[in-house]
């Protein structure tokens, strides 16, 4: 499905990647932002479930995979410059951030400083460190 | 205030920018995606309304200079890696779309098209041809 023609109308960076903000479906939070390629979107597709390329580590992303907290998707939309997505999900557990909180956006500019303004749910070490 | 502390605790790209979600601070509907530099960003504070930075034109561009269809600002978050913004806005006009729509993620992933869901709210000569 990496050739299908809706994955092809899509205008890839150089890089072969297309930026994706993920907003949580019901209460329309924005949760997070990262990036795809062409087989990370075909297999969120397929999958039902969020997959992104990992920029830092260079390979794909089953976001969840060891915190468990996926994103099942609910809708995919594309931007009228075709170079930008966002995607509505259900946030699994609550939680998309790595630091705990339910989304990526916890400072907020506040007389001249970024102020933390959500709390951290779960303990990271308790959501990455621990396998039982 | 280019030189302001929150400035520099924003990891910006190698280009200097860096990419900012706009979301409708009432519904939360998320209107569209650009990029500031510093300026655009120290400008949109100051102002109290969006300014972003054009990759294509290379110049600072104040969102609504030539529609009226200007962002006022409520609210800047940043993220967990420090280089995403997330800008709560009133759209003026209701419009922040330049094809005329409300939002510029009027296309959905559907049946492995991408099917246009949204009306033009108002035709884009209209908005950007005519001065009276």
């Amino acid at each position: 499905m990496i050739t299908g023609a809706w994955l092809q109308e899509i205008k890839w960076s150089s890089d072969g990647l297309v930026p994706v903000i993920v907003q949580e479906a019901d209460s329309r939070q924005v949760l997070m932002f990262a990036w795809m390629n062409r087989e990370a979107l075909a297999l969120t597709q397929d999958e039902g479930y969020a997959v992104f390329w990992s920029r830092s580590r260079k390979k794909l992303w089953r976001k969840g995979e060891q915190s468990g907290h996926r994103q099942k998707l609910v809708e995919i939309r594309l931007d009228c410059d075709e170079d930008v997505l966002l995607m509505s999900v259900k946030q699994i557990g609550g939680i998309a951030c790595h630091t705990g909180r339910q989304h990526c956006f916890y400072r907020k500019l506040q007389g001249g400083k970024w102020i933390e303004v959500e709390s951290v749910l779960k303990d990271p070490k308790l959501i990455y460190g621990q396998k039982s």
